[in-house]
């Protein structure tokens, strides 16, 4: 049986070897998207392996069309005990512009920033400091009466170049990989001593519309008054997508729509999140959301309708007096809950055909469709993931949403069923992706930590 | 005094004459546009001269800083006759495409198509064929008994080049050509058997609107729902700027827009016009504009509101999920009577400012705004002129709107002040701009006469 506190302290104790093994595989330039860099990504994969072989996995390195991954096993010391399945990715950003770098970014570093200490590096956070995290939790649990979950680990090397190889690795290794949950560390605490949980990723349906009306260019004196106007026709049809209270007017998009548990809207509605802030960084002041929402519940937890792109007739400088042939837009779709992808494009292609004179033609093309991810919030598993973390941190985890999607959550559904709970440790401020990119050495030690005691009430 | 059917005779026994002189101006290239063609336009200035000067016109080459004018005047038999001044233009389009010429654009020909002869050159309608008719007119009277009415004679070399020494050139020597009314033969008739007289130009407002909202482009996860999307707002504040009949839902929008007069709409009304083919042709059947009007009414004398342009965000191929920080379109209105453009702008930027969050920013850039032109319907010189087309036509003279402006037109109005009636005997199918361009021999014989019964008309 696990040793928590033992296993705790060890982790207190040895911050610094850990540390130094995170320093090892920061040095390894595991860029995905520059080919340069693919013996780099082999050998990052191949030390992930080695060290988890040496902590009790059973570890190795699989080769797909792209970067290799990494799969690991290791049993619970209790057979009928649950089974996670975690996952990470081991490849990097590129460093460019590298002269905005205050040193080098496969060279790591500590540095104190007003008395906090920080690893600098590529991948120091996003993502090699947070899967480490997870590494040195079972490591240390190993050493202290074995892990409480049976624990699967995937490592993937294509995260930030569009995981091409992952969908196809994750169907033909379905029945290895089949756990009872997925744990992803790809995300963020609520602050630097709040940790959360994110447990809503929006969906997004995403559809092209294109509005054809004559059969050439048109002089808008000629025929102006006369002739369908594409432009007019679309924006007409986009412009009734809203009524006065932001709200989408298609037929049945608010089927599926759940409202938060009361516990959540009262977590949302006490946070110190500032709004206006949020908004006024973009120079905006506004919510242009639902009226009667939160710009939180905006973002997280209500679904959308947006134009990304129009575009039709004369657009370059000056006057042109054209009646334009087609006109087009992109429109987009953020879903929640258990709205339907295929009714909400069913109900949008409806209402555009609706709102089209007879004369003209519309056509559509479809540039995706997914729906949200939702955490049930009755979820046992949530439940004692939020004690554990709260455990570790001292404060109220917070539940969280995303707007945009993560992919991995999506595939880890589609593929093998899962759920996943979304815990990781970086902060908003990280700098992933930018110069200088690090992780506090509060986010490792408390994040390795952490995980000890999600896994022990996991298998509670 | 003019003996009218002594000119109209010696017309008809000196068709011939009147050809061999057309062809001598048809022979000068008089292309505008290119500089090669500098001598040859000022060849044709100068053979207009002369031969205005030949029939006792006081006639002279004017200089501008580009193709020169030519400036002839001639008084009436009776001095307190009213005092008309005749506008045409001597240069022509380029001649390409050469290759789809049957022969030299600059050689004119008389071609016999089932049975009506035809002049084909490159200017032979547009405008030497047309405003020879006037010149032909003139010999006729000043030699049978002398002019109706006082004549101003004012050719211009830069029509087809965008008339840019015009404005001032009229500014300039305003008291020179002051007149009672403009005559200008750059129209068509309505068929070959019946006579026309354009009464109504479209005035014309050209805005573009910049939406603006964050102060970058955001990315639709992250900020969707609670950020201003510019696409959005600028769609349904357009969408809103018609109503569901297709009228223009501007505040004061229709102000000053008058009713066709009861003869006018009868004859509108009776005119074998095929709206159903006028649409057939570019692909459409269904008149887009204000319901309960025709096509011709919704062409030439109602006023539109049209978006000529649109572009905001992604329009490339596939997705973007962003939220862009501007949006923007160009929108015209086509105006009609006695609508006033500047209130049809403040009425324009009056409702996108309202249609717009408190939070975004609107732009307005102004393409133009002039006002519609349109002959008092009651005018007698009208009246007298309708007649004068039907005694030679045998038919009804058709008072036709054009949907798009007549740039001199406007330049009469505004820098002499001076109405315009529009009476020309072009056909539709004369090929202007195009290869093989022709003038039908009835027009140029036709027209000649009718000249001849106008001036006296005017007169009378």
């Amino acid at each position: 049986m696990t040793n928590v506190s033992a296993a705790l302290t060890s982790l207190d104790t040895n911050l610094d070897a850990a540390l130094a093994r995170l320093f090892e595989l920061l040095k390894i330039k595991s860029v995905s998207t520059d080919p340069a860099f693919k013996d780099d990504c082999a050998k990052a994969a191949q030390w992930l392996s080695d060290d988890l072989n040496g902590i009790g996995f059973k570890a190795s390195v699989r080769p797909t069309a792209g970067h290799p991954m990494v799969v690991a096993h290791a049993k619970a010391a209790r057979e009928n005990a649950p089974h996670v399945l975690f996952y990470g990715h081991y490849d990097v950003q590129p460093v460019d512009p590298l002269n905005l770098w205050e040193t080098d970014p496969f060279n790591p570093r500590i540095v104190e920033v007003n008395g906090a200490k920080q690893v600098v590096a590529r991948g120091s956070s996003d993502d090699k400091g947070q899967l480490m995290t997870f590494v040195e939790a079972c490591r240390a649990m190993m050493a202290n009466g074995g892990l409480p979950c049976h624990v699967t680990i995937l490592f993937e090397g294509e995260e930030e170049c569009g995981s091409s190889s992952l969908p196809k690795f994750l169907r033909d290794n379905a029945e290895e990989l089949k756990a009872d949950i997925a744990l992803v560390c790809d995300t963020n605490m609520w602050d630097a001593k709040t940790p959360a949980i994110t447990a809503m990723l929006r969906g997004l349906v995403f559809e092209e519309v294109v509005v054809k009306a004559a059969t050439r260019d048109l002089h808008s004196g000629l025929f102006g008054g006369a002739a369908a106007n594409p432009i007019r026709v679309l924006s007409r049809a986009l412009g009734k997508l809203h009524d006065d209270d932001g709200r989408v007017t298609l037929a049945g998009f608010y089927d599926g729509v759940a409202e938060l548990p009361a516990d959540i809207a009262a977590q949302w509605k006490a946070l110190p999140f500032d709004g206006a802030a949020f908004l006024g960084g973009v120079g905006l002041s506004v919510p242009a959301g639902e009226k009667g929402r939160s710009v939180l519940e905006q973002i997280w937890a209500r679904p959308t309708c947006e134009m990304n792109g129009i575009v039709g007739g004369y657009t370059g400088e000056g006057a042109k007096t054209v009646l334009p042939a087609q006109a087009s837009a992109k429109v987009s779709f953020r879903l929640v809950s258990q709205q339907d992808p295929a009714k909400v494009v069913a109900s949008f292609r409806a209402h555009m055909q609706a709102n089209i004179p007879a004369d003209c033609k519309v056509e559509f093309v479809s540039h995706g469709a997914s729906p949200a991810i939702t955490l049930p919030f009755e979820s046992p598993l949530l439940t004692k993931a939020r004690g554990a973390l709260e455990a570790q941190w001292g404060e109220e985890t917070v539940i969280v949403g995303s707007g945009g999607s993560i992919p991995i959550i999506g595939e880890l559904k589609r593929e093998l069923g899962l759920d996943s709970l979304m815990i990781g440790f970086a902060l908003e401020n990280d700098k992933i992706h930018s110069p200088n990119e690090k992780y506090e050495v509060t986010s490792f030690a408390g994040g390795m930590k952490s995980w000890v005691r999600v896994l022990e009430a996991l298998a509670a």
